[in-house]
């Protein structure tokens, strides 16, 4: 039987990938951390009580208590987006309105898991340079959602990117000060932290400082862009909204029944500071990158780089010659058809990223 | 930071378990098989695209529809929970009738998947002997929901479990006299296959027969029971109805980035017949469980055993001395409290059977 | 143009009907009162703010604040369904669960208003005699709900029908032990009081202590069926779950841009005990129907008429004899086929009752 | 008891106001066309069967069908934001995304019913001059909707406003090449039409022309704004749609159960050209205001005036003396703080509007 269907979820429009070895398009397009595999099978044996009743699950809480400086409820997702979705649902009425940027990953890429999750809540799309958004963009759009204006939705919940989706990333201030205006207007905040350890090691903060301490109510924190098995995790730093996350997160389908293969990677991910290991390593490589890029005449970069991606203008001669060598960079859509994303991963290897600067000196040199 | 709450999931009422050698309580307490997880090391190196456009996610479709002889969809989910709340969330509009029985998984352990995935819909519960429905039941309950009657809901769903929560399974015939049923009032029929490999090897069916050729529109794939690593999956057998959950699943958080995970194991199950094999084996353990015990006077069956699971009255002194000898069984709600369930696993090796037979001649021998 | 389909609502199993002067099928069946009528016209004159910003709107919560001796927030709905789904919607998370009887309105004949409203709740359908709950039933319901069950879904949610649809209703200590059962598990209570004046007047309580002091959080008020032109209500008497119906009811369209018109029915319906009046002639004129077809051989009552209502098993001769003279009963299902729904009305008139009498002592003399 | 909230629907910004003879706000300040109240009347006696199964509202379905030539399926709602909500949610799967401009009526004044009857959808908001969507415009958003491209909701709705909120209107060859463009996206086409009658009167065209055969499929026709009592509908012309509206209907409770008085106002609204005649002198009172005010010094006009409706510029010492004077204009947000809404309606008399001139003459002679 030959489907006529090729795919699980084909697209006309983005071919299927072999693998490759020099592929920049995407810290998704790698595989997991050897470490994170080495927990998995050393979890496998033996008999234990399912859905999150064992003991790994259970010392996962405590783990992720000690390490946020705060109680943590820590609920394992498969997907970024499962994360998001659970975590805004969690904070938001069906008759809620969520504050985001108009550039945001929740926005541009989950298919509504915010309106879904939260069974009809509003996404108010907000503007902002870098990706990021202001407090005083925020105070104007709060205006017209005062309590006791019945024609609008509720004002209910703030959600900011931690990198952003191009790289950038909010100071603890920025973080306080954004915070501080949603709860006087009481306002719920969540963090999509998707890549959470490359904005920690590049802003040099603790994981309290950059969540709980700086307002932010809910976090979804990324592992599987820096090294996780597809497992990401909703933290939690307060209780009643946890009450509602045990069970938006079982309705949803999320509670493993062999819930130790998600804590084995949860621990395994922090335990040996493997998370700031792999986040410095993919910081240090979009590093490079970028001293190799901007070493080529016309290459330009279009957002300060604050993590492990870049987003970069540049010239098609460039570019092509670095297809034609086999790299794979992502096109982002501009007006001159210029401009690219690179990731820099944690398990980019010295001989890759020396192949791309020997490619692009090739290319490049006067 | 030591936090109050020392669970993920924690219960007032079941206590945190530490690995146990000698458990029979469920399916679930078991690892993976090992030739899964020697898959997710196999195709871990290497870039490729995310989201599902890799070519071993393609694959995954050519190989699930030459398995079911027909055009299959396949959507990978972390549990059966997931798996059984899109496929019924896929067709059933907000205000469709879900026909199924009153003591199925769906109603009874899944915190609402169906009413969360379709947004709204209700299920109906209907009655039946060792969690079977019959044609005339459902004939029956159909009756109040015909086309024109607003006052109801509109009845557009049907499911079925196979084995059902007590290990019982429909035969073929029994399963096509309900479809056609479904059929003629334009219902849909889904069937919650956790343990579809088991009910496949007992009745000797192929997985054709015992889906879309006896009227399944919407299949949940348990691999998660029979060896998997928290993956199970929607097969689907209609175009249409895959151009819905296409959606949902993205839409919900599933649509892994790293797919090659899921889609390796999906593979790795179905590829040179382990999912058969790891079936039958746990079937026959199942028998192995129930021949030791039935020699012993005064344990009875409370359903018969059609697959790994059994449901066995057993006096007390009995179960008092297997705890004691390290033996875990699952307590069943029963007037007498005396009820166990026993679930037979791909997994157990011929020393816990045996250790299990040794322990019962030693308390039953006369 | 003639429309293949005849009707807004056609059915293929209901007939459109004519007017009728000799119609007991139902209390919706009549017009409205002619005082209600007349203080539409009343309230017609002049412009004023729409979306109840107008005086009128604002007296009605006084008017019902005053009736019912606590703080009242009036919600306007254009029927008992959607007063019932709001009100349910309130007080209920998308995954909660809603106790209540199992022949109740909102489980037959609303078609999903409560999962709608709730976006995803689930009914739990209670046993009980003549449509009541009793404290064991409910108590025992409870009990796999406990917190920290998170297989079930949420336990939040009692709904009491106050007369029964079958006519019957529970006294103030009835109410008043099973919402204490409720508050213990932290469950809110609703009452749905389509039939709350035929109730009232019957128990002869005080609309304080058929409702709040008996522990109901939120009533649904029925004007429509004892005298209202399709306007029922809300009646929320806390704050808290107030300010989330300001929204719910906003947001479901119910928030009428001529409010004058909902606020003079609502005023006028309790200004001059019109509400009091209209029940006591209906409960009256039911006690009239009971006397005269128990004085027929072979007729009897199938539940005790504590209302307007009355079922009642009567020979096929004496229907059908009714029927040839002019006479509209409802049939309702009952394995003799011989059970019927009459209902006595507000409006009814001396003519149209004693002719029902006499026409039974033509049938039914010896 | 005196009650804490002195309002059902109280707002700390909108004063309670009383009823005032000379008030320009809103269409929805006054009462309803004597001859609506008439009708009310008239259906009123004897009984009949409820819930539209009643020969009056049987009888709507065949005025509407010839009144619109093309069969027509009405739905009866209390308001306008019912009427939209459900026509959306009629077209629009719970992953759907609705294309609208970013000011109209859906988006800014209806606290997201079309989110709450579509269990999630997404808004889309479309720049535009004059609250008008371009084809340009529409065809750039849809692009990034192609169909396989998972990561957006799917593109499924496009809702028009006719007239707009501004008292712009779309011509039929504007609405058609919208339609036309949707149709080959496989996209429905919803159209608010709260003032369709003041359209049609200053288009010229039937209510085909301005509807089905535009490419419309489902119709939001207000009446109340143009002398109904709190009653729109939803008219339908696809049997598909209309087969699902019954139940969304239905379950939101607006299945009225004295469906004739909404049948009553339905009839009468159209069937002596009530609806035209009353839209004509909205239109005509309010090109009088327009008038009127233009022959002040420093007035000019937002908004061309294609309906009732007429935003102007208005320098503060007129505004300030016409309040004095007791008229009452609706202040709109603008820059300079300088615009105002004034709305023609169908009731105002000789005497209100022969006032507002004089006084304007009093106020801006030289």
């Amino acid at each position: 039987m030959q489907p006529k269907t090729p795919s699980l979820f084909a697209s006309p429009s983005v071919p299927t990938a072999a693998i490759s070895p020099f592929d920049f398009t995407s810290d998704n397009a790698v595989g997991a951390d050897p470490r994170i595999l080495k927990a998995l099978g050393e979890c496998n044996e033996g008999s234990t009580t399912a859905y999150g009743f064992d003991e790994l699950s259970v010392e996962v809480n405590r783990i992720y208590s000690a390490l946020f400086e705060h109680e943590a409820f820590v609920f394992a997702t498969p997907t970024g987006t499962a994360a998001n979705g659970l975590a805004i649902g969690a904070i938001t009425p069906t008759y809620g309105a969520v504050f985001c940027h108009e550039h945001a990953h929740i926005v541009t890429t989950e298919c509504g898991a915010p309106e879904f999750y939260s069974s009809g809540a509003r996404l108010v799309l907000l503007p902002g340079a870098s990706h990021k958004i202001s407090v005083n963009t925020l105070s104007d759009a709060l205006k017209p959602y005062q309590m006791g204006n019945l024609h609008r939705l509720r004002a209910t919940t703030l959600s900011l990117t931690q990198l952003t989706d191009v790289g950038t990333s909010y100071s603890a201030d920025e973080l306080g000060a954004l915070a501080e205006l949603a709860r006087a207007a009481q306002i719920r905040v969540h963090m999509d932290g998707a890549r959470f350890a490359n904005a920690l090691v590049h802003r040099s903060l603790s994981p309290a400082a950059m969540s709980w301490q700086a307002g932010i109510d809910v976090l979804s924190l990324g592992l599987t862009k820096n090294g996780g098995m597809d497992v990401d995790a909703v933290i939690c730093f307060d209780a009643e909204i946890a009450g509602v996350l045990r069970y938006l997160h079982k309705r949803a389908g999320f509670l493993y029944s062999k819930m130790r293969f998600a804590a084995a990677q949860l621990r395994t991910y922090v335990a040996a500071g493997l998370w700031l290991e792999n986040a410095r390593r993919a910081n240090s490589n979009a590093r490079r990158l970028v001293a190799a890029l901007l070493r080529c005449a016309g290459v330009r970069l279009e957002h300060e780089v604050q993590g492990n991606q870049l987003f970069v203008h540049i010239p098609p001669a460039i570019t092509g010659a670095l297809e034609r060598g086999g790299f794979r960079l992502r096109p982002w859509p501009s007006p001159a058809n210029d401009l690219f994303r690179l990731v820099g991963s944690f398990c980019d290897q010295e001989e890759k990223l020396a192949r791309f600067e020997r490619a692009l000196e090739g290319i490049c040199e006067p």
